[in-house]
Protein backbone atom coordinates (compact mmCIF):
# COMPACT_ATOMS: atom_id res chain seq x y z
CA UNK A 1 0.00 0.00 0.00
CA UNK A 2 3.47 2.42 0.96
CA UNK A 3 4.34 1.48 -2.50
CA UNK A 4 1.30 2.48 -4.36
CA UNK A 5 1.18 5.57 -2.08
CA UNK A 6 4.75 6.37 -3.30
CA UNK A 7 3.66 6.12 -6.95
CA UNK A 8 1.06 8.09 -7.16
CA UNK A 9 2.79 11.02 -5.38
CA UNK A 10 5.33 10.48 -8.02
CA UNK A 11 2.94 10.53 -10.79
CA UNK A 12 1.56 13.48 -10.50
CA UNK A 13 4.96 15.02 -10.15
CA UNK A 14 6.51 14.14 -13.77
CA UNK A 15 7.98 17.28 -14.67
CA UNK A 16 6.92 19.06 -17.69
CA UNK A 17 9.77 18.97 -20.36
CA UNK A 18 9.27 21.58 -23.68
CA UNK A 19 8.57 20.01 -26.87
CA UNK A 20 11.56 22.04 -29.16
CA UNK A 21 11.81 20.70 -32.38
CA UNK A 22 13.57 24.17 -32.95
CA UNK A 23 16.06 24.67 -30.20
CA UNK A 24 15.22 28.57 -29.04
CA UNK A 25 17.27 30.88 -27.64
CA UNK A 26 15.77 32.53 -24.22
CA UNK A 27 15.27 35.89 -25.94
CA UNK A 28 13.30 34.01 -28.71
CA UNK A 29 11.02 32.48 -26.25
CA UNK A 30 10.45 35.54 -24.61
CA UNK A 31 10.29 37.60 -28.05
CA UNK A 32 7.71 34.90 -28.97
CA UNK A 33 5.49 35.05 -25.77
CA UNK A 34 1.70 35.79 -25.54
CA UNK A 35 0.37 38.63 -23.27
CA UNK A 36 -1.20 35.71 -21.30
CA UNK A 37 2.23 34.18 -20.53
CA UNK A 38 3.04 36.93 -17.94
CA UNK A 39 0.89 38.29 -15.07
CA UNK A 40 0.79 41.42 -13.26
CA UNK A 41 2.22 41.84 -9.88
CA UNK A 42 -0.72 41.91 -7.46
CA UNK A 43 -0.28 45.50 -5.34
CA UNK A 44 -1.56 43.60 -2.26
CA UNK A 45 0.81 40.98 -2.26
CA UNK A 46 4.07 43.29 -3.36
CA UNK A 47 5.71 45.88 -1.26
CA UNK A 48 8.96 47.93 -2.23
CA UNK A 49 12.13 48.22 0.41
CA UNK A 50 12.92 52.00 -0.58
CA UNK A 51 16.50 53.22 0.00
CA UNK A 52 18.45 56.32 -1.30
CA UNK A 53 19.95 54.52 -3.87
CA UNK A 54 16.51 53.47 -5.14
CA UNK A 55 13.65 50.96 -4.71
CA UNK A 56 13.40 47.03 -4.09
CA UNK A 57 10.67 45.27 -5.38
CA UNK A 58 9.33 42.19 -2.97
CA UNK A 59 6.57 39.63 -4.17
CA UNK A 60 5.28 38.12 -1.05
CA UNK A 61 4.54 34.54 -0.90
CA UNK A 62 1.54 34.10 1.13
CA UNK A 63 0.84 30.10 -0.31
CA UNK A 64 4.61 29.43 2.21
CA UNK A 65 3.95 32.08 4.46
CA UNK A 66 0.83 33.10 5.53
CA UNK A 67 1.42 34.33 8.90
CA UNK A 68 4.74 35.67 8.39
CA UNK A 69 3.42 37.59 5.19
CA UNK A 70 0.19 38.95 7.25
CA UNK A 71 2.83 40.05 9.36
CA UNK A 72 5.34 41.86 7.34
CA UNK A 73 2.19 43.36 5.65
CA UNK A 74 0.84 44.67 9.36
CA UNK A 75 4.72 45.99 10.18
CA UNK A 76 4.69 47.80 6.90
CA UNK A 77 1.37 49.56 7.62
CA UNK A 78 2.73 50.66 11.10
CA UNK A 79 5.88 51.86 8.75
CA UNK A 80 7.77 49.89 11.32
CA UNK A 81 10.47 49.35 8.64
CA UNK A 82 10.89 53.61 8.16
CA UNK A 83 14.17 54.93 9.70
CA UNK A 84 15.46 51.64 10.20
CA UNK A 85 18.74 50.09 8.65
CA UNK A 86 20.26 47.65 6.47
CA UNK A 87 22.70 46.45 8.77
CA UNK A 88 24.33 43.09 8.15
CA UNK A 89 25.83 42.45 4.70
CA UNK A 90 27.34 38.90 4.38
CA UNK A 91 29.80 38.25 1.54
CA UNK A 92 28.32 35.35 -0.48
CA UNK A 93 25.15 35.07 2.25
CA UNK A 94 22.66 37.78 2.62
CA UNK A 95 22.13 41.13 3.40
CA UNK A 96 19.72 41.54 6.36
CA UNK A 97 17.27 44.27 7.50
CA UNK A 98 15.27 45.66 9.75
CA UNK A 99 15.58 46.28 13.86
CA UNK A 100 18.65 45.43 14.83
CA UNK A 101 17.57 45.37 18.31
CA UNK A 102 15.24 42.86 17.30
CA UNK A 103 16.44 40.16 19.90
CA UNK A 104 16.71 42.87 22.76
CA UNK A 105 13.24 43.27 24.69
CA UNK A 106 14.95 46.26 26.39
CA UNK A 107 16.01 48.16 23.30
CA UNK A 108 13.94 46.53 20.34
CA UNK A 109 11.64 49.11 18.42
CA UNK A 110 7.70 48.76 19.45
CA UNK A 111 5.39 47.31 17.14
CA UNK A 112 1.80 48.69 17.26
CA UNK A 113 -1.11 46.21 15.51
CA UNK A 114 1.85 43.98 14.13
CA UNK A 115 3.60 40.64 16.30
CA UNK A 116 6.90 40.97 17.45
CA UNK A 117 7.05 37.06 16.96
CA UNK A 118 5.08 34.08 14.64
CA UNK A 119 5.88 30.71 14.75
CA UNK A 120 7.93 29.28 11.75
CA UNK A 121 6.65 28.25 8.46
CA UNK A 122 9.07 26.02 7.31
CA UNK A 123 7.00 24.12 5.21
CA UNK A 124 3.81 23.47 4.13
CA UNK A 125 1.62 20.40 2.70
CA UNK A 126 1.54 19.86 -1.19
CA UNK A 127 -1.82 19.04 -1.02
CA UNK A 128 -3.59 22.70 -2.19
CA UNK A 129 -0.52 24.39 -3.80
CA UNK A 130 -1.49 26.91 -6.45
CA UNK A 131 0.81 25.54 -8.93
CA UNK A 132 3.51 22.55 -9.48
CA UNK A 133 6.25 22.80 -12.41
CA UNK A 134 9.09 20.08 -11.82
CA UNK A 135 12.10 20.46 -13.07
CA UNK A 136 14.15 17.36 -14.61
CA UNK A 137 17.06 17.47 -13.46
CA UNK A 138 16.84 16.67 -9.92
CA UNK A 139 18.87 18.22 -6.62
CA UNK A 140 21.21 18.22 -4.14
CA UNK A 141 19.09 18.88 -1.48
CA UNK A 142 15.13 18.07 -2.08
CA UNK A 143 14.05 14.66 -4.02
CA UNK A 144 12.23 17.12 -6.39
CA UNK A 145 12.67 20.84 -7.11
CA UNK A 146 10.51 22.98 -9.11
CA UNK A 147 8.23 26.01 -9.44
CA UNK A 148 5.10 27.32 -7.26
CA UNK A 149 3.79 30.75 -9.42
CA UNK A 150 7.20 32.44 -9.62
CA UNK A 151 9.08 31.33 -6.70
CA UNK A 152 11.60 27.99 -6.70
CA UNK A 153 10.54 25.52 -4.80
CA UNK A 154 11.12 22.04 -3.44
CA UNK A 155 9.00 19.32 -1.93
CA UNK A 156 9.50 15.62 -0.72
CA UNK A 157 6.16 13.40 -2.21
CA UNK A 158 6.26 11.00 0.56
CA UNK A 159 6.15 13.56 3.61
CA UNK A 160 4.10 15.16 1.58
CA UNK A 161 5.03 18.57 2.47
CA UNK A 162 6.84 21.87 -0.12
CA UNK A 163 9.01 24.52 0.63
CA UNK A 164 10.44 27.48 -0.79
CA UNK A 165 14.11 27.08 -1.78
CA UNK A 166 16.76 29.69 -0.81
CA UNK A 167 17.89 30.37 -3.82
CA UNK A 168 19.63 33.67 -4.84
CA UNK A 169 16.91 37.06 -4.64
CA UNK A 170 14.87 35.10 -2.01
CA UNK A 171 13.75 37.01 0.96
CA UNK A 172 13.28 35.37 4.57
CA UNK A 173 12.14 36.13 8.06
CA UNK A 174 15.57 36.10 10.02
CA UNK A 175 14.90 34.51 13.78
CA UNK A 176 16.97 33.63 16.81
CA UNK A 177 17.68 30.29 17.74
CA UNK A 178 13.42 29.82 18.74
CA UNK A 179 12.11 28.00 15.33
CA UNK A 180 9.32 30.63 16.56
CA UNK A 181 11.10 33.83 17.17
CA UNK A 182 11.48 34.83 13.37
CA UNK A 183 7.98 37.57 11.83
CA UNK A 184 9.42 40.11 9.99
CA UNK A 185 11.40 42.72 12.32
CA UNK A 186 14.38 41.31 10.66
CA UNK A 187 14.43 40.09 6.61
CA UNK A 188 17.15 38.92 4.57
CA UNK A 189 17.81 38.03 0.97
CA UNK A 190 20.07 35.50 -0.52
CA UNK A 191 22.71 37.59 -2.18
CA UNK A 192 24.92 34.42 -3.37
CA UNK A 193 25.42 30.83 -4.05
CA UNK A 194 21.94 29.50 -2.56
CA UNK A 195 22.58 28.26 0.91
CA UNK A 196 20.33 25.87 0.22
CA UNK A 197 21.06 24.42 3.88
CA UNK A 198 18.92 26.64 5.21
CA UNK A 199 16.05 25.47 3.50
CA UNK A 200 13.16 24.27 6.53
CA UNK A 201 15.05 26.11 9.19
CA UNK A 202 14.05 29.70 8.32
CA UNK A 203 10.58 31.08 7.05
CA UNK A 204 11.08 32.05 3.36
CA UNK A 205 7.93 34.79 2.46
CA UNK A 206 9.15 36.23 -0.54
CA UNK A 207 11.62 37.09 -3.79
CA UNK A 208 13.21 40.57 -4.82
CA UNK A 209 12.25 40.75 -8.13
CA UNK A 210 13.75 44.21 -9.46
CA UNK A 211 16.28 45.97 -7.78
CA UNK A 212 18.51 42.77 -6.09
CA UNK A 213 21.69 44.75 -7.22
CA UNK A 214 20.50 47.43 -5.02
CA UNK A 215 20.85 45.04 -1.91
CA UNK A 216 23.99 42.70 -3.41
CA UNK A 217 26.65 45.47 -4.32
CA UNK A 218 26.63 47.45 -0.74
CA UNK A 219 29.96 46.54 1.27
CA UNK A 220 30.33 43.56 3.07
CA UNK A 221 30.14 44.15 7.15
CA UNK A 222 33.55 43.18 8.89
CA UNK A 223 32.03 42.31 11.84
CA UNK A 224 31.00 38.37 12.66
CA UNK A 225 28.41 37.34 10.25
CA UNK A 226 29.02 40.35 8.35
CA UNK A 227 27.11 43.34 10.73
CA UNK A 228 28.42 46.61 10.11
CA UNK A 229 30.93 47.91 12.82
CA UNK A 230 29.79 51.10 13.68
CA UNK A 231 26.07 52.32 13.60
CA UNK A 232 26.82 54.89 10.57
CA UNK A 233 28.24 52.64 8.54
CA UNK A 234 24.14 51.15 7.97
CA UNK A 235 22.19 52.15 5.32
CA UNK A 236 19.06 54.32 5.92
CA UNK A 237 15.72 52.75 4.87
CA UNK A 238 13.00 55.32 3.73
CA UNK A 239 10.28 53.20 3.89
CA UNK A 240 8.81 49.81 2.91
CA UNK A 241 5.54 50.39 1.60
CA UNK A 242 2.59 48.11 0.58
CA UNK A 243 2.00 48.96 -3.51
CA UNK A 244 -1.38 48.97 -3.12
CA UNK A 245 -0.53 51.54 0.00
CA UNK A 246 0.74 54.13 -2.68
CA UNK A 247 -1.06 55.80 -5.54
CA UNK A 248 -1.64 54.51 -8.99
CA UNK A 249 0.86 56.41 -10.17
CA UNK A 250 3.75 55.89 -7.70
CA UNK A 251 3.80 51.92 -7.63
CA UNK A 252 5.91 50.00 -10.10
CA UNK A 253 4.26 48.36 -13.33
CA UNK A 254 5.32 44.70 -13.49
CA UNK A 255 4.44 41.91 -15.30
CA UNK A 256 6.39 38.45 -14.53
CA UNK A 257 6.52 35.47 -16.40
CA UNK A 258 3.60 32.81 -15.32
CA UNK A 259 5.93 29.94 -14.20
CA UNK A 260 2.82 27.00 -15.40
CA UNK A 261 2.98 27.65 -19.13
CA UNK A 262 4.41 26.25 -22.00
CA UNK A 263 6.30 29.34 -22.57
CA UNK A 264 8.14 29.13 -19.13
CA UNK A 265 9.06 25.47 -20.20
CA UNK A 266 9.92 26.34 -23.33
CA UNK A 267 12.09 29.01 -21.22
CA UNK A 268 13.62 26.45 -19.05
CA UNK A 269 14.79 24.31 -22.18
CA UNK A 270 16.23 27.01 -23.45
CA UNK A 271 18.51 27.53 -20.15
CA UNK A 272 18.99 23.62 -20.00
CA UNK A 273 20.59 23.39 -23.62
CA UNK A 274 22.03 26.63 -24.07
CA UNK A 275 21.69 27.36 -28.00
CA UNK A 276 23.82 31.02 -28.12
CA UNK A 277 26.65 30.94 -30.09
CA UNK A 278 28.94 31.39 -27.56
CA UNK A 279 28.01 27.98 -25.86
CA UNK A 280 30.35 24.76 -27.06
CA UNK A 281 28.81 22.37 -24.53
CA UNK A 282 25.19 22.90 -23.51
CA UNK A 283 24.70 21.52 -20.06
CA UNK A 284 21.59 19.40 -20.97
CA UNK A 285 20.79 20.03 -16.97
CA UNK A 286 19.78 22.75 -14.64
CA UNK A 287 20.09 23.74 -11.08
CA UNK A 288 16.68 25.15 -9.87
CA UNK A 289 18.32 28.39 -8.72
CA UNK A 290 19.58 28.98 -12.28
CA UNK A 291 16.21 29.17 -13.84
CA UNK A 292 15.94 33.01 -14.57
CA UNK A 293 12.13 34.02 -13.41
CA UNK A 294 11.71 37.06 -15.99
CA UNK A 295 9.78 40.06 -14.73
CA UNK A 296 9.17 43.29 -17.38
CA UNK A 297 7.44 46.71 -17.40
CA UNK A 298 3.86 45.64 -17.78
CA UNK A 299 2.96 46.11 -21.48
CA UNK B 1 34.49 -5.30 -20.58
CA UNK B 2 33.47 -1.94 -20.43
CA UNK B 3 30.92 -2.60 -17.69
CA UNK B 4 33.93 -3.47 -15.64
CA UNK B 5 35.84 -0.81 -16.38
CA UNK B 6 33.12 1.76 -15.59
CA UNK B 7 32.86 -0.41 -12.02
CA UNK B 8 36.70 0.17 -11.47
CA UNK B 9 36.18 3.97 -12.66
CA UNK B 10 33.71 4.27 -9.65
CA UNK B 11 35.27 2.47 -7.37
CA UNK B 12 37.89 4.52 -7.13
CA UNK B 13 35.95 7.56 -7.15
CA UNK B 14 34.41 6.36 -3.97
CA UNK B 15 33.79 9.50 -2.05
CA UNK B 16 35.84 9.38 1.89
CA UNK B 17 33.15 10.43 4.48
CA UNK B 18 34.63 11.07 7.82
CA UNK B 19 34.23 9.14 11.12
CA UNK B 20 32.51 11.54 13.13
CA UNK B 21 31.44 9.65 16.22
CA UNK B 22 31.10 12.97 18.01
CA UNK B 23 29.58 15.48 15.81
CA UNK B 24 31.55 18.64 15.71
CA UNK B 25 30.74 22.25 14.36
CA UNK B 26 33.21 23.85 11.48
CA UNK B 27 35.02 26.31 14.02
CA UNK B 28 35.62 22.90 16.56
CA UNK B 29 36.85 21.18 13.31
CA UNK B 30 39.32 23.56 12.54
CA UNK B 31 40.66 24.12 15.96
CA UNK B 32 41.29 20.86 16.43
CA UNK B 33 43.25 21.03 13.29
CA UNK B 34 47.08 20.51 13.14
CA UNK B 35 49.83 22.27 11.05
CA UNK B 36 50.13 19.67 8.49
CA UNK B 37 46.76 19.94 7.75
CA UNK B 38 47.01 23.44 6.01
CA UNK B 39 49.57 24.02 3.28
CA UNK B 40 50.85 27.96 2.32
CA UNK B 41 50.53 29.84 -0.93
CA UNK B 42 52.83 29.06 -3.05
CA UNK B 43 54.69 32.37 -4.19
CA UNK B 44 55.00 31.25 -7.72
CA UNK B 45 51.32 29.96 -8.11
CA UNK B 46 49.80 33.41 -6.60
CA UNK B 47 48.72 36.77 -7.83
CA UNK B 48 48.00 39.76 -6.57
CA UNK B 49 45.31 42.19 -7.81
CA UNK B 50 45.36 45.34 -6.40
CA UNK B 51 42.55 48.08 -6.89
CA UNK B 52 42.64 51.20 -5.02
CA UNK B 53 40.15 49.24 -1.98
CA UNK B 54 42.68 46.71 -1.88
CA UNK B 55 44.22 43.60 -2.56
CA UNK B 56 43.06 40.44 -4.02
CA UNK B 57 44.70 37.20 -3.96
CA UNK B 58 44.10 34.52 -6.33
CA UNK B 59 45.71 31.14 -6.25
CA UNK B 60 46.19 29.25 -9.93
CA UNK B 61 45.36 26.30 -10.97
CA UNK B 62 48.07 24.84 -13.17
CA UNK B 63 46.83 21.05 -12.71
CA UNK B 64 43.38 22.25 -15.05
CA UNK B 65 45.00 25.10 -17.14
CA UNK B 66 48.97 25.14 -17.29
CA UNK B 67 48.95 26.90 -20.71
CA UNK B 68 46.10 29.40 -19.79
CA UNK B 69 48.03 30.38 -15.93
CA UNK B 70 51.43 30.23 -17.69
CA UNK B 71 50.29 33.09 -19.66
CA UNK B 72 48.33 34.77 -17.11
CA UNK B 73 52.02 34.65 -15.60
CA UNK B 74 53.32 36.34 -18.80
CA UNK B 75 50.64 39.02 -18.73
CA UNK B 76 51.22 40.12 -15.33
CA UNK B 77 55.41 39.92 -15.69
CA UNK B 78 55.07 42.40 -18.16
CA UNK B 79 52.54 44.16 -15.98
CA UNK B 80 50.17 44.03 -18.78
CA UNK B 81 47.19 44.34 -16.49
CA UNK B 82 48.57 47.67 -14.39
CA UNK B 83 46.24 50.64 -15.75
CA UNK B 84 43.71 48.76 -17.41
CA UNK B 85 40.07 47.88 -15.39
CA UNK B 86 36.99 46.30 -13.91
CA UNK B 87 34.62 46.89 -16.71
CA UNK B 88 32.18 44.07 -16.05
CA UNK B 89 30.06 43.76 -12.96
CA UNK B 90 26.83 41.48 -13.82
CA UNK B 91 24.79 41.14 -10.72
CA UNK B 92 24.39 37.26 -9.98
CA UNK B 93 26.95 36.41 -12.53
CA UNK B 94 30.61 37.72 -13.13
CA UNK B 95 32.85 40.55 -12.52
CA UNK B 96 35.28 41.06 -15.17
CA UNK B 97 38.48 42.67 -15.62
CA UNK B 98 41.65 43.30 -17.98
CA UNK B 99 41.25 44.95 -21.37
CA UNK B 100 37.95 45.66 -22.43
CA UNK B 101 38.95 45.98 -26.13
CA UNK B 102 40.54 42.89 -25.95
CA UNK B 103 38.70 41.56 -28.87
CA UNK B 104 39.69 44.21 -31.40
CA UNK B 105 43.14 44.11 -32.90
CA UNK B 106 43.09 47.68 -33.40
CA UNK B 107 42.21 49.07 -30.43
CA UNK B 108 43.80 45.91 -28.17
CA UNK B 109 46.58 46.44 -25.58
CA UNK B 110 49.84 45.17 -27.33
CA UNK B 111 51.01 42.03 -25.36
CA UNK B 112 54.95 41.35 -25.34
CA UNK B 113 56.24 37.90 -24.20
CA UNK B 114 52.72 36.73 -23.49
CA UNK B 115 50.60 35.50 -26.00
CA UNK B 116 47.13 37.14 -27.34
CA UNK B 117 45.43 33.73 -27.13
CA UNK B 118 45.89 30.07 -25.69
CA UNK B 119 43.89 27.45 -26.75
CA UNK B 120 41.13 26.07 -24.65
CA UNK B 121 41.75 24.01 -21.66
CA UNK B 122 38.31 23.14 -20.50
CA UNK B 123 38.98 19.46 -19.12
CA UNK B 124 41.94 16.95 -18.61
CA UNK B 125 42.68 13.52 -17.92
CA UNK B 126 41.12 12.55 -14.29
CA UNK B 127 44.64 10.08 -15.20
CA UNK B 128 47.20 12.39 -13.19
CA UNK B 129 45.01 14.63 -11.09
CA UNK B 130 47.16 15.58 -7.86
CA UNK B 131 44.17 14.46 -5.41
CA UNK B 132 40.84 14.08 -5.46
CA UNK B 133 38.58 14.26 -2.36
CA UNK B 134 35.12 13.23 -3.87
CA UNK B 135 31.70 14.57 -2.34
CA UNK B 136 28.77 12.33 -1.35
CA UNK B 137 25.78 13.92 -2.57
CA UNK B 138 25.52 14.05 -6.33
CA UNK B 139 24.91 17.18 -8.59
CA UNK B 140 23.04 18.23 -10.91
CA UNK B 141 25.20 19.02 -13.69
CA UNK B 142 28.32 16.18 -13.21
CA UNK B 143 28.31 12.54 -12.55
CA UNK B 144 31.04 13.28 -9.44
CA UNK B 145 32.01 16.37 -7.47
CA UNK B 146 34.84 17.03 -5.30
CA UNK B 147 38.00 18.74 -4.29
CA UNK B 148 41.67 18.83 -6.20
CA UNK B 149 44.16 20.37 -4.23
CA UNK B 150 41.59 23.08 -2.42
CA UNK B 151 39.83 23.51 -6.03
CA UNK B 152 36.23 22.84 -6.31
CA UNK B 153 36.09 20.58 -9.60
CA UNK B 154 33.91 17.47 -11.11
CA UNK B 155 34.91 14.91 -13.39
CA UNK B 156 33.10 12.08 -15.39
CA UNK B 157 34.75 8.50 -14.93
CA UNK B 158 33.17 7.84 -18.10
CA UNK B 159 34.89 9.61 -20.55
CA UNK B 160 37.78 9.73 -18.40
CA UNK B 161 37.57 13.82 -17.47
CA UNK B 162 38.03 16.44 -15.01
CA UNK B 163 37.32 20.31 -15.20
CA UNK B 164 36.95 22.67 -12.33
CA UNK B 165 33.88 23.72 -11.25
CA UNK B 166 32.36 27.16 -11.67
CA UNK B 167 31.58 28.05 -7.79
CA UNK B 168 31.49 31.38 -6.49
CA UNK B 169 35.02 32.84 -6.42
CA UNK B 170 36.51 30.54 -8.98
CA UNK B 171 38.20 32.72 -11.55
CA UNK B 172 38.34 31.94 -15.72
CA UNK B 173 39.79 33.24 -18.60
CA UNK B 174 37.09 35.44 -20.63
CA UNK B 175 36.79 34.45 -24.36
CA UNK B 176 34.71 35.19 -27.55
CA UNK B 177 32.69 33.26 -29.69
CA UNK B 178 35.71 30.95 -30.55
CA UNK B 179 36.70 28.51 -28.05
CA UNK B 180 40.61 29.08 -28.51
CA UNK B 181 39.97 32.75 -28.46
CA UNK B 182 40.42 33.32 -24.28
CA UNK B 183 43.95 33.43 -22.35
CA UNK B 184 43.76 36.08 -19.90
CA UNK B 185 43.85 39.16 -21.74
CA UNK B 186 40.33 39.56 -19.51
CA UNK B 187 39.39 37.30 -16.46
CA UNK B 188 37.02 37.21 -14.50
CA UNK B 189 35.21 35.75 -11.19
CA UNK B 190 31.75 34.35 -10.25
CA UNK B 191 30.28 36.35 -7.68
CA UNK B 192 26.95 34.85 -7.41
CA UNK B 193 24.66 31.72 -7.76
CA UNK B 194 27.11 28.96 -9.43
CA UNK B 195 27.04 29.02 -13.00
CA UNK B 196 27.79 25.46 -13.67
CA UNK B 197 26.37 25.67 -17.34
CA UNK B 198 30.41 27.62 -17.89
CA UNK B 199 31.61 24.14 -16.69
CA UNK B 200 33.22 22.71 -20.07
CA UNK B 201 32.54 25.89 -22.11
CA UNK B 202 35.70 28.39 -20.67
CA UNK B 203 38.59 27.94 -19.24
CA UNK B 204 38.48 28.30 -15.19
CA UNK B 205 42.16 29.31 -14.07
CA UNK B 206 42.17 29.55 -10.14
CA UNK B 207 40.55 30.83 -7.28
CA UNK B 208 40.15 33.86 -5.41
CA UNK B 209 41.09 33.15 -1.56
CA UNK B 210 41.42 36.10 -0.12
CA UNK B 211 39.55 39.58 -1.03
CA UNK B 212 36.44 38.50 -2.83
CA UNK B 213 33.88 41.79 -1.07
CA UNK B 214 35.96 43.76 -3.45
CA UNK B 215 34.58 42.39 -6.54
CA UNK B 216 31.69 41.10 -5.06
CA UNK B 217 30.29 44.34 -3.74
CA UNK B 218 31.16 46.78 -6.72
CA UNK B 219 28.45 48.69 -8.53
CA UNK B 220 26.51 46.60 -11.64
CA UNK B 221 26.83 48.11 -14.81
CA UNK B 222 24.12 49.32 -16.71
CA UNK B 223 24.97 48.07 -19.94
CA UNK B 224 24.15 44.57 -21.26
CA UNK B 225 26.12 41.86 -19.45
CA UNK B 226 26.95 44.34 -16.92
CA UNK B 227 29.55 46.44 -18.82
CA UNK B 228 30.03 49.71 -17.34
CA UNK B 229 28.32 52.55 -19.73
CA UNK B 230 30.94 55.27 -19.14
CA UNK B 231 34.62 54.37 -19.54
CA UNK B 232 34.74 56.68 -16.36
CA UNK B 233 33.09 53.92 -14.51
CA UNK B 234 35.38 51.43 -14.72
CA UNK B 235 37.54 50.70 -11.68
CA UNK B 236 41.26 51.45 -12.06
CA UNK B 237 43.72 48.33 -11.68
CA UNK B 238 46.76 49.71 -9.57
CA UNK B 239 48.76 46.96 -10.60
CA UNK B 240 48.44 42.64 -10.99
CA UNK B 241 51.81 40.63 -9.55
CA UNK B 242 52.90 37.59 -9.15
CA UNK B 243 53.64 36.91 -5.29
CA UNK B 244 57.08 35.65 -6.19
CA UNK B 245 58.04 38.99 -7.96
CA UNK B 246 56.96 41.17 -4.75
CA UNK B 247 60.23 41.10 -1.84
CA UNK B 248 59.16 38.82 0.89
CA UNK B 249 57.88 41.53 2.84
CA UNK B 250 55.60 42.55 0.96
CA UNK B 251 53.56 39.50 -0.01
CA UNK B 252 50.07 38.17 1.85
CA UNK B 253 51.10 34.92 4.19
CA UNK B 254 48.09 32.64 3.82
CA UNK B 255 47.37 29.03 4.63
CA UNK B 256 44.95 27.09 3.12
CA UNK B 257 43.33 24.02 4.56
CA UNK B 258 44.34 20.92 2.72
CA UNK B 259 41.43 19.42 0.85
CA UNK B 260 43.01 16.00 0.95
CA UNK B 261 43.11 15.44 4.75
CA UNK B 262 40.35 13.63 7.29
CA UNK B 263 40.87 17.60 9.51
CA UNK B 264 38.75 18.40 5.63
CA UNK B 265 36.56 15.39 5.58
CA UNK B 266 35.55 16.33 8.80
CA UNK B 267 35.08 20.07 7.79
CA UNK B 268 32.53 18.76 4.62
CA UNK B 269 30.82 16.61 7.17
CA UNK B 270 29.93 19.52 9.76
CA UNK B 271 28.85 21.37 7.03
CA UNK B 272 26.52 18.76 5.86
CA UNK B 273 24.97 18.46 9.16
CA UNK B 274 25.09 21.40 10.78
CA UNK B 275 25.13 21.35 14.62
CA UNK B 276 24.99 24.96 15.49
CA UNK B 277 22.54 25.44 17.64
CA UNK B 278 20.81 27.42 15.28
CA UNK B 279 20.21 24.91 13.20
CA UNK B 280 16.89 22.87 13.49
CA UNK B 281 16.80 20.44 10.40
CA UNK B 282 20.43 19.58 9.34
CA UNK B 283 20.82 19.24 5.71
CA UNK B 284 22.50 16.06 5.21
CA UNK B 285 23.64 16.88 2.30
CA UNK B 286 25.58 19.61 0.61
CA UNK B 287 26.20 20.85 -3.02
CA UNK B 288 30.17 21.32 -4.24
CA UNK B 289 29.86 25.19 -4.22
CA UNK B 290 28.61 25.14 -0.69
CA UNK B 291 31.80 24.10 0.99
CA UNK B 292 33.83 26.34 2.85
CA UNK B 293 38.15 26.14 1.49
CA UNK B 294 39.18 28.19 4.62
CA UNK B 295 41.94 30.11 4.45
CA UNK B 296 44.18 32.16 7.49
CA UNK B 297 47.26 33.88 8.04
CA UNK B 298 50.91 31.84 8.24
CA UNK B 299 51.01 30.86 12.08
Amino acid sequence: MPFVILLAAWAFAWPIVADESKPRTMQQVLEASKPSDWRALDPMNSVYLDLDAGRVVIELAPAFAPKNVANVKALVAERFFDGLWVMRVQDNYVTQWGDPDSDDPAKAKAVKAAKATVAAEFERPVAGLPSWTALPDGDVYAPEVGFVDGMPAARDPREGVAWLAHCYAMVGAGRGNDADSGGGRELYVNIGHAPRHLDRNVTLLGRVVQGMDLLSSLPRGAMAMGYYEKPGQRLPIRAMRLAADLPENERVKLEVLRTDTPTFAALVESRRNRRDEWFKRPAGRIDVCNVPIPARKAQ
